[in-house]
């Protein structure tokens, strides 16, 4: 057994778009894994756009990676090695085990993942916190209703994608605002979006919110904050949901960017925006797993993935997804079973 | 009986504050009641913020008033002449019989008021509109639980001082955000308020908030906008819940005003900010009036009254209400009793 792990630590805080420079891959020293703890060989890493918060040195709702600290995330692997009968060798998990080809764990906070039900990928996405993301929030912050008429910015992301399907099959009207042409298509043909328009190419966000959702929006799903969402503002309907789910746009600001204030709208509208954090919701996520499950199985729940080979690759994959490169969810392939 | 009515019309549509040019005093010729109808001699008028955005002509929840007509407003007087059964002669009512000295009224809409059970012009702000705005946007909008740390901005104005007192009743922690030293001591030695500061004298807003509440903001309720609430969003805890109920430091401006975006404080706080109108809880005002009594006769509950003397003087008193010249409510005798 490789006794080397490659590792991506977090060197610099960045200003702005992470710069290379602000990462550094090193070659550590392996340890065996001790009395109930396990190996694992990650072969899939999840870059997500709530990383760019830990980067900074600021309060949020989780502490700041540490300068020189292996930069936190999600990947899926095999079990190598185990003291741990929960997950025997073989069996594959996952869990926040960081930007590194290989973990060492003591089974808490990781879980079992089945490659018999879906391909271990989805674990990253549909099956996991992308997809418990997108359930809790249109479910439970957004307050879903059937009938209501969906409006979801970053909408061929991770979780925007999902969040646009999970409306359908609640028997939603749908829309969605993307950055590409490419992705607008496949919100129409394959995901099953009503109406779909390209903010980059629109230059009146106000008149192609109003063409989307002729009937105004019940539910605005919000990935991205900033202009798309000022916008969407004067076109909420009385006793609409707002779910404020990432504000991607605003994540790589060096200054604070100053807005129109939205707090009028909500009285004239008698509006609610509520911010919500996936964490919250884990007690719950063995039932939000089933149902996507269920929904993947049955085919009326999909994703696409873009997917970047080799861990030194994660950096550049990472800022290519905060540029919005990527259609559904960005993965960085790190090992296979090949 | 006088045949001649004195009415407050509105004269052009104001920029910023309005000013006297924006109004007309007209002398106009009163007609007697017809078939189910009743004359009412306004004793008091109620002047109140919601006032400026109808004088605009901008979509909002309501029609804005006409050039040319009677500015509309909630008066309490007293019915000289019916046809009513509903309401006899002598008997007292409000209602929405805008800026004038009579007016004529099918008797939809207005309600009765008893003169013993409280002074007729308590059922413009305790018994009336603005204890119901306090009573549904603390206990339905801002879901008040007890135990909960609240700050509430406009706190001495007419809907803020009996916010903080419904608060107090329910058993909470109440902090008070109000823009003069007079208004600071009323709110402290006079409504029981736990502590509070003077915007207009502090050079840090954030540090003046976390001073008053030193473990932060679970309930807050919001009648002013604008930097005071940009302040306020950092103060929140996790779980926080935002009314808002209006944002007069914004219905002046010629201009809507940039400020800094406030949804990424939603996520890391998990908070939700609700926007309401009290016309919305209608079918319960009763209860709320029936609760508010129940306070208002066991010495729980009052409010300091701002009286101006004179129709003529409704515009200066208006004004001088938005500037916040009032330690609680703003009214303008038009006749009395005696």
């Amino acid at each position: 057994m490789t006794t080397r792990n490659r590792q991506i630590r977090l060197a610099a805080r960045p200003t702005g778009f992470p710069q290379d420079s602000d990462f550094e891959l090193v070659e550590s020293q392996l340890r065996a894994p001790g009395e109930g703890e396990l190996l694992v060989q990650a072969h899939y890493l999840s870059v997500d756009p709530y990383m760019r918060g830990r980067m900074n040195d600021a309060a949020s709702y989780a502490e700041p990676v540490g300068i020189g600290d292996v930069m936190i995330g999600e990947s899926v692997g095999k079990v190598l090695l185990s003291n741990n009968e929960k997950f025997p060798e073989g069996t594959y998990v996952a869990g926040m085990f960081g930007w590194q080809e290989y973990a060492i764990s003591d089974g808490k906070g990781i879980r079992r993942i089945d490659p018999e039900l879906a391909p271990i990928t989805k674990y990253l996405h549909l099956l996991g916190m992308p997809g418990w993301t997108a359930y809790f929030g249109l479910f439970d912050a957004c307050g879903l209703k059937e009938g209501d008429e969906v409006l979801v910015s970053g909408a061929a992301g991770a979780v925007g994608s999902i969040v646009g399907q999970l409306a359908k099959i609640k028997g939603c009207r749908v829309a969605g605002i993307a950055g590409s042409d490419e992705k607008i298509a496949y919100l129409k043909d394959q995901l099953g979006y009503d109406a779909a328009f390209n903010y980059k190419t629109t230059d009146n966000l106000g008149q192609s919110i109003r063409e989307v959702c002729p009937n105004g929006v019940d539910v605005y799903f919000d990935n991205v904050g900033g202009p798309i969402t000022d916008a969407v503002m004067w076109a909420l309907n009385i006793g609409a949901r707002v779910g404020i789910c990432g504000q991607i746009s605003q994540y790589n600001l060096e200054k604070g960017e100053l807005g129109p204030r939205p707090f009028w709208h909500l009285i004239v509208k008698r509006a609610t925006v509520r911010g919500f954090l996936v964490f919250d919701y884990f007690s719950r996520f063995r039932e939000a797993t089933a149902d996507l499950a269920k929904w993947y199985q049955s085919g009326q729940l999909k994703c696409e993935e873009r997917i970047t080979n080799g861990l030194e690759h994660a950096p550049l994959a990472f800022v290519e997804m905060m540029q919005g490169a990527n259609t559904g969810k960005q993965l960085v392939r790190i090992h296979s079973d090949a």
